[in-house]
């Protein structure tokens, strides 16, 4: 797929063109969340063939920085993240995923969101505290 | 301040030391959410003193990436974030903060929220659909 290319900053705040901008790695950062909870599952990357993989299969499909390779979310896990809807931000330099979590949950650790721990406001942040459960 | 130096990848991991970890600019993504909506209002960066100053202040900061400075948002539109609630993920390469946004939105486009334009899931992709009103 072709991504386009904006003729101006309005037509890429404002147009119907797909600008992704891709930072000097060739990656984009995306934050995926829950259709059913609506809470953030976890921010991860993704390269245009990772952006391209998730508009063909309707899966999320992600670039790993640790094994700088294609991510089929799930693929092996069974926590397939099936795609409800897709968005980008004013100046396409960000992406929102909004998935039906398959299987329990998308957390490597064992917690249904990688956003697992709270920081403290009480004390300037130095302490964080786990507020879910494993799954 | 000073951040936590984790001894282990599970004490990053599941311990309760905030130990964020900044990419080679120093920065390290968050993404912002409303308390009342639950939606993503936009995805921005923190420095070290971003955050710091996010702690102390109960108000968000960010790092500007445009004008290479602390970001206090809304010093000027008054379109002050409100911090409820601040976590950070699994590997601790990503927070997310959840607050309550004052005046009538984040976005400098003028909508409510940064991620007013969905991607069509109908043809791979090149089209994007504005899904918001401006404010």
């Amino acid at each position: 797929m072709e991504f386009y290319t904006p003729k101006s900053r309005s037509d890429l705040e404002e147009g119907s063109g797909f600008a992704p901008k891709f930072d000097d790695r060739g990656l984009i950062p995306v934050t995926t969340t829950c259709v059913k909870t609506g809470g953030i599952l976890m921010q991860a990357w993704m390269d245009a063939e990772a952006i391209k993989q998730t508009l063909i299969t309707k899966e999320a499909h992600y670039f790993s920085r640790s094994r700088q390779e294609l991510w089929h979310k799930g693929a092996t896990s069974g926590e397939i993240q099936k795609v409800i809807n897709f968005k980008t931000d004013c100046d396409q330099d960000s992406l929102w995923l909004i998935v039906e979590q398959m299987g329990e949950g998308c957390c490597h650790v064992g917690y249904p969101s990688c956003f697992y721990r709270e920081i403290s406001l009480e004390d300037e942040g130095g302490r964080l505290e786990t507020t879910l459960t494993k799954k």
